[in-house]
Parts: structure tokens; sequence; C-alpha cells
């Protein structure tokens, strides 16, 4: 994209640049400078398993090994109780998405109970927007969903999980022109990308946003002189499709109990996705995945909480 | 304000025509027809006990006997199973707001054992906006904290924590220009509404956002032909405090538990404004209530979720 630093290095997604755990005895396959551009060229998250005709068969007959993340890449100086810094300067799409959901007998996703059936859309990115059902089309605002550092302890480690130094995150405002703050418990950080989102919902609650193999431009840089707990970043959205107020029709989940008041928004408004917009049950869980947004509205009027689940009808034809 | 309909009643928020519990017995005060508006006067929060020159002292002196609310108006053909549509046309503060949470051994809060001390913040509402310490500028985006329909439970309810038929949801987009749909429970649907904001963010986390007495104008109506299970709405926002996308500041809390993840965040957020942004604890802690927005990133990725906690950097001077 014009504008964007050309890359001191470029990784390509060959076999000898991916890994599927987190582990910090993997040698890394590049060693930067602060301040050096890298292109990382990422595999989706299902490692091109999938293609426009593939069905929820071919999802359930698959072992899933892990997220292909390209690096480990490390970053001279970087030292554990430092921060490694990665600013996020352009990602390029490949032309294709996949979001799918397992039947739920696997217990993945926010409402397997709902979802005995699994459910798949292939996905034309053209441009800015991905093509869905019903004339709907999703604004693109790609993301890295799973970066990170190597945890200190040692062994291999699922990329399923986020953990404090990073990994599975799927914060969609990881959006380009951000910058992400990371722990560093390893020499020279040891930092791996994959996973992109063409778009994803606060929540990614199908457990998939439209994945997709994307080239991703970033400039590291390593801050001895503060610290994080956590992951922090700086972002300036978009925080609704439009980048701008628009309307939103919103749901909410009362319950004693956060992650049902989840549920509970979201089974709300794949209710109201089916009855008032007329999309089968499995196209609404797959579009609150990659557009509907998460709220926690109130978490202090015990016992009970609120959270709410906004979609925004700039979506519809 | 110039557009909003004339209000065919008013009540003012004499003892009469205020109540600290939810209870179906309670008389209506008013009986209107679908597509009526009402202008209600509700006091704030605190029933009027705090003034400028207050302190934490008389925050932990004074017994809650509730929330203040105005009400309950009962709407003509409302049936138990129907939808209560509410139309929030209008909102007019007094000119002042208070922000306030209780000493950490009363257990209210998200983070009552970082917060040992109470604390306390008068705001003098000017207009659009509301002034908080070191230049800071909350914009005003009123909406009322508590407002439902009577339970079906016969007795006396608390108005603090909230139910299907809504009360304290504490959704901070419920703006002027929103339609907010309640399950009815009780014949009449017996409707009633206080506990005003000025501001909030989401997940309201020290216990108040700039509470408020302010007059609110609603029309009512009654649908037969849908139902909802829990509140359900419609807005346009405003989603950031200018209305469009801008910088943010992004903390994180990566858990097992959400509330805990939503703890982590607020609490990582708390850190960055007393080190990054100079304010003390009991400031930021007060900011994040009124201003930063929680939201659910991930829900999906077992065993982990993430929280985000989002600081508008607009606020600043």
């Amino acid at each position: 994209m014009s504008g964007t630093p050309a890359p001191d290095h470029t990784l390509d997604a060959s076999d000898a640049h991916v890994h599927y755990e987190w582990d910090n005895s993997l040698d890394p396959v590049l060693t930067v400078d602060p301040g050096e551009v890298v292109e990382f060229v990422c595999r989706d998250a299902a490692d091109g398993a999938f293609g426009p005709d593939s069905t929820v068969d071919d999802l359930t007959s698959r072992e899933f090994p892990g997220h292909p993340l390209t690096g480990p890449v490390a970053v001279r100086g970087a030292e554990p109780g430092d921060v490694l810094e990665v600013e996020l300067l352009d990602f390029e799409h490949h032309g294709w998405g996949v979001t799918y959901f397992y039947p739920g007998d696997r217990g993945m996703g926010l409402l397997p109970e709902e979802f005995p059936e699994g459910g798949m859309h292939w996905w034309d990115l053209d441009g800015g927007v991905g093509r869905f059902v019903e004339g709907i089309e999703v604004p693109l605002d790609p993301f890295p969903g799973n970066l990170g550092c190597a945890p200190a302890e040692t062994g291999a480690h699922s990329t399923t999980p986020p953990r404090r130094v990073g990994g599975n995150l799927d914060v969609k405002h990881l959006t380009e022109g951000a910058t992400l703050s990371l722990p560093v418990e390893c020499p020279g950080a040891l930092f791996s990308i994959g996973d992109c989102h063409g778009a994803q919902g606060d929540g990614e609650v199908c457990v998939t946003g439209i994945e997709a193999p994307m080239d991703v431009t970033v400039r590291f840089d390593v801050r001895s002189d503060r610290s994080v707990e956590h992951p922090e970043f700086r972002t300036t959205g978009p925080f609704t499709p439009t980048g701008r107020d628009e309307p939103m029709y919103g749901t909410t989940g009362v319950a004693d109990d956060l992650l049902e008041a989840t549920r509970l928004a979201v089974s709300h408004m794949v209710d109201h996705l089916h009855t008032d917009r007329g999309l089968t049950r499995a196209e609404a869980y797959m579009l609150c995945s990659v557009a509907v947004d998460c709220k926690v509205s109130e978490v202090v009027d015990a016992p009970n909480w609120v959270v709410s689940a906004y979609l925004p009808e700039s979506l519809f034809p």
C-alpha cells in the first residue's frame, strides 16, 4: 500500500517459517534490529485446508494442529521485562476468506448447545468488502487474530488460548496504524503472527472471523523504559463499519454470570437475525461472529450483569 | 429541545411520584394511551443527598434506600407477553452531577480490593460537557441508567439488579433517539424511570456514572405482534465521544473468567491513567467509570477470554 515503508525483510509462509505451537526453544527464523520493518506472509487459520467447495464434513474430518504462525522473529536487545512494540503498518488479503463453526458436540464457540450442526461460508473478498448472503456486505478491517511473544514457560503450548505475552487475542481493533505493546518474557522476544481476519465482531462468538491469508507488514521497537502486565495498544478503530455513528440494533443478556450474559445477548441477536432479517440460524451465528460487537454494559449492579450485542444496520442492502 | 413533541403529561419528582423498590402492587401514578408522550422529572440516583461540598464521609454515613424512580405509569392495553416500546425523545440535565465510589470494604464496584478508600467528584455540567480534573472534559450523552417494567413476581424488589423486564440496565447507548423494547409481565406494564447519567463508560466500573437529575421525555407504544426475552433496542450511539473514529488507548485482561478479565483490563487502565496521565488512582477509577468502554474481545479461545478497555484520547486537553 502506498505510504508503507519497504520491508527490510520478508518472511514467506513456507514450512521453514511456520510453526503450530508456542515454544521458546524454537530457533528464530530471522533476527532484526529495533526499527526494522518485516513483511510476514501469513497462512489462514485453517492452513489452506478449505476451498470454495468445502463443506462442514471437510471441517469435522480435519484435525486442527494449531494456528499456523509465521516466525519466530528475534528482536535484538529485547529482554525479559521489556516491552515489544509492534506497529501494524499494512495488511494485504489474497482475495478470499472462510468462516466456519464446528458441530456443537465439539463444545467450541459460545453457543454449542444451540448449534448441533456446523456451518461454513466462503467469502470472496473484493477490495474493501466481504460478500455474505442476502446482499449483506461486511466491510473489511483486517487484523491479526494471533500475534505475540514466546512465553517464558518451557515446552510446547497450544496456540488457542491467549496469554499475557499475547497470542490469540482476537482484538479486532489491531488494524492498520495500530501499535501493540507486548510483555517480553524471553531474550529476543521471539515474535510470531498469523490467524488474520478480514473482519470480526467483538467476541468472535462462533469461533472464527473472516479467516484469510494475508501479508502483514510491521515495524518493531523495544522499550526498556516501560512495562505492561498484559497487552496494551493504541488504535483509531474503526469502531463502527462506517467509521462514524450509525444505526445499530442491540440485544441484551441479563444474568448473574458475565459469560452467561454474553451467551444470552448473542442468542437473542441470532433470534433477531433469523426472525426479523430472514437469515438461517447458522448464517445468523456466523454474521454475529464477523460483525456483531459484544459490550459489557454494566458489571457492578450485583447480582446481575448486562452484556449487549450490537448489529450495525449498514450491513444490509 | 426543539423538535421534541410537547408532552401530553408531566410527572414531577414529588414524593407521590417516586418509589424506591420495584413492586407490581404499587398503584400507577398515571395511566396513558399508546402513542402518548410523557415527561418524567427524575431525581439523581443519590436522591439529592450530595452537593458540591460533599465528601466520602457523607457517602458512607448515608443508607441507600434504592434508586428513586419516577412512576409507575400504566400504559393502556399492555398485557403480559407484549412488548412496551419506549422512545427516548429528550433529556435535559439540571447543571450538575456527581460520581462516587464506596470504600472497598463495602464490596461494591469492580475493584473494591484496589480501592479501600472511597472517592467523589462533583461535576458542573455546562451544556454538552462535564469538567473533570486536569482539563479533562467528558462529553455528555445522557441516558437513563434505570428504566423498566414492574416484574411479575410479587413483593418488593431491589432497584439495584437489572432484570429481564429492564431496571438498572446501564446501557449507555439508550440516548436521545433510541427506542427500547421491554418485555411486559404485568397488566399496564407499570413503567418507571430514573438514575440518569450524563455519561458512563460501558461497564460503569466504579458503580456510578455522572449521576444527575434530569427531565426525560418519552413516547410509549405497545406491541402485541412481537415479543422479546430480554430488553432490545435501536440506537445511533454515540459510539465514541466525537461520533467518529478517533485515537483510543486500549488495555486488556486475559483470564479464564470473563469477570476477572474485565477486572484486569480496568485495573491496567487505572495504572495507565495514573502512570502515563498523572491522575490519582481514585480519579482514574472514576474516569474509567464515566468514559472508558469495556468490550468483550473474544470469548471462544478456551480457556482464556479477553476483555479490552478503551480510553478515548480526545478527553484530554
